[in-house]
């Protein structure tokens, strides 16, 4: 066996469904609430935001969902992706695990995002919308949607969170060469934005807020969402449906399985599939969930009713929270700066089903030097926090000297995110720390609702 | 049939053996003379600056030539490379031509330039040299190398034209990610480039000079050029023996086949297996070489002696050229912006084999914008040129109510050109020129040497 371990999967493998995990959960999990009257958020509360069949999806039980015909199609551009066994890493652990990765950067957009983009892009056009707002955190979400409403003929204007807006100008020209209009959030065009003028910086709650308020005033219009909803996460488990596939062809089982968490989509798209097996009791896997440990909404937020955004436009959803006013220090990994995470991923770290972990922003690019320089792919930013957990993972292996089998999710390449590396190789990356007293100010956003148990 | 049209061959698929076009060609073609001694240089003349495989390779007259197993094995990371039919570019172009391209940007680093890179590094590795330095235009091919060192436990050295280091400072980043080091040329730390500072824009010519005259004075550190040498394109050859293939996939036989021209790998590594067939006598096609009309080494050059670099270090190469003292615009498309051509591919055009073309920057703009707002993938402004070659045969196929069927080669992604796109997309994109006088001046460098004919 060569150095190249590479599990590549025909077109016709592309998943014909998706994975709904909520049809395998115990009851029906703490529902969203409406922001006004704080009761129970029914799916007409949605409608003039997303179009029909996505709130269908959200609050659906069944176990899957077909893939509309033109959405597979549009997935045969860049899927199946790859898995790979990452033999070159492991002999620079010098470690007896094995390390398998799928690598979703090979979509045009550069991440896994465009996998739940088709989706969206090609619902809203069906439903007769003209025109898709949406937020951006590291850019990569906001290409993703520009690529997919090209596809399907709709328009695109996008609030890209200002640090990253500043530190990835090339973004905001890929979004452009798509078709996109991109404004740096906070924004003028806005009531949210112009209110959120003492936050330069921005953060993904403001620019949520910013892209609601513009969709929720037109008709034709609707908002996207590029994490966190039931349904954004149900579309990417295309990632784990083939992961599982490939892992077959492998001819291994999984012990641990590790993903970053920003929202949620990238955690959920590559684990549901395997989760499901758990909760089924089909397998024994753990699940880790890496998150930057300036932004550590899973590992010291609450567990409690927030909005979804930073002025308080969107329903209050179960989560762990920092508070939706917390705007997280400027790191890199621009996708991972927000305030809750996806109820269907906090659910499950609350059953402890799903660990999570934190990490400091130089160890994330220590490890994603490590990987870039023996597999060959520069990795995103987030996508980094995984490969710093694998890493640990199989550090711990060699000291037990027992194997263990590593798989984790490759969200996105870091060809947009090379003047991090710069200033890393530089020893000026910055590495913001979170102190309890932040965490006190951080709290201090959360609104009155029911408490959660 | 639905939009997406994708041709994916299995890893069993990726060629054995690289095809050696040389040995179908009539004669041997002028021989490369020494540049002080002016008589045929011989595989001794190059021992300074390359392994002794490679140098076989560079003179071999076998058809075909085994791929080293380890070579083959790193092609894995990311070949074979997908084929796809533009069937939303056909649409939009409103043609009855069909468009194929077979794409490289999947690679690392994002260009066909690997599929070399990897090969020289092995070979160099192999023959215990501790060092390779080289040239970079747009840094594609200097991020290939890169790459291919890590791989194989070499240090890299580049030297990276001016006006791309300027333009594109994150290839710099990336080429640094993988543990090279880069300086802008003209640099201060070789006598070439301090010879040169009356050119702060730079060359391909002059970083060649740099890069040549450091490798020449250490036994342990050696030479490596990314294109124009026939080593370079044979390795280059996987991509069209994998084009055939996927051309047999979808049925078709091609009518023309496109390819833009700097050096010529990326033409060579297309079309070679393709123009193998037509000078055995087992097909017809037409081979189209796009080059910028900046630079317009093939279309208005002439056919002559001349040193591959600006100073005069190399051999005298018979080719197309400008003269060796040219120093092309700052466009774009840095990969391009080189005096002269690969030998092989100028004396193909020399026969009437293959037809070239020059086109101006802001129209291979337009074509890219278009390409990337119908197929997705935004191209590098190198493969530009091609796709605006193949804009005008669609666009003449529905002028003349004819179907054709076109193949071409998509080289490399624009993911670090995207400030050109945004010069472009904001009306702010220079177009240069190329006058009669510009071609006298440039045409007062050609040295004295024996007359081609």
């Amino acid at each position: 066996m060569g150095d190249t371990v590479k599990y590549t999967l025909a077109e016709r493998d592309i998943p014909t469904h998706w994975v709904n995990l909520m049809a395998d959960l115990p009851g029906d999990g703490p529902p969203p609430l409406h922001p006004g009257t704080k009761q129970p958020a029914g799916p007409d509360d949605l409608a003039a935001l997303f179009p029909m069949n996505l709130i269908l999806q959200e609050v659906s039980a069944e176990a899957e969902i077909e893939i509309p015909e033109p959405v597979r199609d549009a997935y045969k551009l860049w899927r199946p992706t790859p898995l790979y066994r990452a033999r070159r890493l492991e002999r620079e652990l010098d470690t007896p695990a094995h390390i398998y990765y799928k690598y979703e950067g090979v979509s045009p957009a550069g991440s896994h995002k465009p996998n739940t983009a088709v989706a969206q892009a090609y619902e809203n056009a069906a439903a007769g919308i003209r025109k898709l707002t949406t937020e951006t955190g590291a850019g990569q979400w906001g290409s993703a949607l520009s690529f997919a409403c090209q596809l399907f003929g709709l328009e695109c204007e996008v609030w890209m969170v200002g640090s990253s807006y500043d530190q990835k100008p090339y973004r905001r020209s890929m979004m452009e060469t798509w078709g996109a209009t991109v404004h740096r959030s906070p924004s003028e065009v806005t009531e949210s934005g112009r209110s959120q003028r003492e936050h330069p910086t921005g953060s993904l709650g403001i620019a949520i807020s910013e892209a609601v308020e513009v969709a929720a005033q037109s008709a034709d219009t609707n908002y996207s969402l590029g994490s966190v909803l039931n349904h954004v996460l149900l579309h990417q488990t295309v990632i784990g449906q083939e992961a599982l596939a490939q892992m077959a062809m492998a001819g291994e089982e999984p012990d641990v399985v590790v993903a970053c968490v920003g929202g949620g989509s990238n955690f959920g798209g590559l684990t549901f599939p395997f989760l499901r097996r758990v909760i089924r009791g089909g397998a024994r896997t753990r699940f880790v969930a890496a998150e930057p440990a300036a932004c550590p909404t899973l590992t010291r937020g609450v567990y409690a009713y927030d909005f979804g955004d930073t002025v308080g436009l969107t329903p209050l959803m179960p989560m762990y929270t920092l508070g939706h006013g917390f705007v997280p220090p400027p790191v890199h990994a621009g996708g991972l700066r927000y305030h809750g995470d996806s109820p269907l991923v906090c659910g499950l770290v609350k059953a402890g089903l799903v660990e999570p972990r934190a990490y400091r922003q130089n160890d994330t690019f220590e490890a994603a030097v490590a990987f870039a320089r023996s597999e060959g792919i520069i990795p995103a930013p987030e996508p980094a926090h995984a490969i710093r957990a694998v890493i640990d993972e199989a550090l711990a292996a060699r000291e037990a000297g027992e194997p263990r089998v590593i798989l984790f999710g490759l969200c996105g390449h870091g060809n947009f995110d090379l003047s991090a590396y710069d200033a890393y190789l530089a020893g000026r990356l910055e590495d913001p720390e979170f102190s309890e007293s932040d965490l006190e100010a951080a709290l201090a956003s959360l609104p009155e609702a029911p408490a959660l148990t």
